[in-house]
């Protein structure tokens, strides 16, 4: 038998969703081709209006209603703070712990030369043209704790650190709840090498 | 930090979809909103061409582009064997199978007393209306291998072999490619129950 056409259209464009294989793309097909048109329109309608009314801040690439997003136009935040980041996610995921209160970099990805993904493809040239206009004393690097961004906060470093600012990167160690017994070798070896001072 | 509304809504609408979660849900909406507009637009035109150009089967409650689906009007298939499914999604893992020559019957789920799903809601009264003017003479009972497939199965039965009707069941056993060693016990128990002479 073969598939409806429409039915292997719509699961041909679920499946490029990151996350999403055939399967699961069938799946919600099917789901999707079962709920009322008002529903489904609901959702259509909600994606629409992210790509019409959302960008990226054109500053630090957060994702804004404006031309600047609401971070970096908060004058109550810290703008000699930047947190360096590796998407828009990671920005919500930062502020849900509400303990950086200053500004955000979003670069949109990491180094990855396999990929193909090299420095200009990357926001850095704009992190670096930041330091112009801006009064800059600290950078944070909280890329992910993979080798990619271990690399890129490497190569970050250096090209930050003879601006004569501080540059920091976020700690690695064991996960709050986490079990020391199940832990991985990397991460208790980062966790007893980054050891601090119980004062 | 508050999440820009747009972002909220499509968060939310997206999590309403079945196996995606929250955390899902947002790296889906980031990923659409860094998407260009014209692959966007194609996920979009093909969700509602979905729901514009297919229904489902009137007789068997398959997927369907006419008011009948292509199986049922295939004069080629056996018309005297249905085959009782859930979801129309198994009627496309069936048919690729190749293995069944006959016809369909979608019920649109299994009783589930606790959901609140009895059999008023299933389309059971369409399948025995179809005894009416088809010739039937094997009904293959293809549900799940869970308990509300099974308990569902149980009561199909019990309705269509006072029919004199052949009621059969797809069998229960190890998977091809599986292991014994780890087959849970039910499976195991059902694979010795059922199993069958070599000639």
């Amino acid at each position: 038998m073969q598939i409806a056409e429409p039915l292997q259209i719509a699961i041909e464009e679920l499946s490029k969703l990151p996350g999403i294989g055939r399967k699961t793309a069938q799946r919600l097909a099917i789901h999707l081709l079962k709920t009322d048109l008002e529903s489904v329109e609901k959702l259509l309608s909600s994606i629409h209006s992210l790509k019409t009314n959302l960008r990226f801040c054109n500053r630090c690439f957060n994702i804004s209603v404006n031309e600047l997003c609401d971070i970096c136009l908060n004058q109550k935040r810290d703008h000699t703070i930047i947190c360096v980041v590796e998407e828009a996610s990671d920005v919500i995921a930062i502020e849900k712990s509400n303990e950086h209160q200053g500004c955000y970099h979003v670069l949109g990805g990491v180094l990855s030369p396999l990929s193909g993904i090299g420095p200009e493809i990357l926001h850095i040239k704009e992190l670096l043209k930041r330091f112009e206009t801006e009064e800059i004393r600290e950078i944070i690097l909280a890329l992910n704790p993979d080798t990619e961004g271990e690399a890129t906060s490497l190569y970050l470093a250096r090209l930050i650190k003879p601006l004569n600012v501080k540059v920091t990167r976020i700690a690695r160690g064991l996960p709050i709840g986490g079990d020391l017994e199940f832990a991985d070798e990397a991460t208790i070896g980062r966790a007893v090498s980054g050891r601090i001072i119980i004062e």
